[in-house]
């Protein structure tokens, strides 16, 4: 008792998602999601505060390796370009985690409490990029277009990615939602 | 008693963001804001569901006005053109209201249950705009890109609208942030 559970967040992660596609987010229980992990409520919350957060615990690492990654671009990059490089590394991760991004979205789908919290994610994201863009010497109202712009571009990526139709990887998609975002707005 | 009350709702409007602002948005009860208004509760449900709705009751009418211009817009018009004149429209109908709408951002922006709220707003205005777009026979992903453009476009003019130093009217500050978005997406 009391000790650190090796990959214990792991399986507690696997578990609540299973769940949550079985009998729906609100049906699903803390003791539910711990026992079905095959450990305790206590584990479950040294990982997470709650059962959503769950969902939201990548968000942070998601948010850390796109700023990290926009801060290291070479500063004669253009701002779009710089953001595209952050999107693309974020792709790659994701891309490693398909089947699971693809359970999470439907959970998520189905539930209003959960998009809410899904579109403050992104909001938070925006602003970090905006900021890092910012500390970049690039001005407003550039810094918040760029930002906003790279969140929906990856954003509608990420939705094309997870339908069951797409056969390209999520960086290329990326790649492909920036020229469109740039055809659409040049009004082409 | 029960009968229709000829300007009840903006009375009720503008007691609720006053007292919003010197209150806070937490602290203002309805029957604070009916007797600053000088009617009753009743006459308070009559017009809106909840004290968060009174500042989100306008949200309907800007969404058909932004879907009514853009399906009226002529279909040889670029869709971000097209989306364009849309935001214009809103624009118009904001700089009528602007402060009441400096006021509504301030004491939203002290609040982050109102803040998520104004999220689920722009999601919804952007979803609208896409579904317009869509039955005008614009694909996707450029259906989506386009509308996620034109929000981020109108939220970010919106901002520098209302803030001290701005001397431009709002439609004129969405078509200057489209032509910034335009520039940052080239990579300029």
């Amino acid at each position: 008792m009391g000790r650190w559970e090796p990959g214990a967040r792991g399986r507690l992660e696997q578990a609540a998602l299973a769940l949550y596609g079985e009998r729906g987010f609100e049906q699903t229980t803390v003791a539910e999601i711990a026992k079905r992990a095959g450990l305790t409520e206590r584990t479950f919350f040294r990982h997470f505060a709650d059962k959503r957060e769950v969902l939201f615990a990548g968000a942070g690492s998601l948010q850390d390796l796109l700023v990290s990654t926009l801060a290291s671009t070479p500063d004669s990059a253009a701002p779009i370009a710089a953001v595209a490089a952050a999107l693309e590394a974020a792709g790659a991760l994701l891309q490693e985690r398909r089947e699971y991004s693809r359970q999470r979205q439907a959970v998520i789908a189905a539930n209003a409490e959960l998009q809410e919290r899904e579109l403050v994610k992104f909001a938070s994201l925006s602003a970090a990029l905006a900021d890092t863009l910012r500390r970049r010497g690039v001005k407003d109202p550039a810094a918040s277009l760029t930002a906003e712009a790279g969140i929906a571009v990856f954003r509608i990526a990420f939705e094309c990615w997870i339908s069951e139709t797409s056969k390209r990887d999520l960086p290329q998609l990326i790649r492909e939602s920036l020229d469109e975002l740039r055809a659409v707005t040049a009004g082409r």
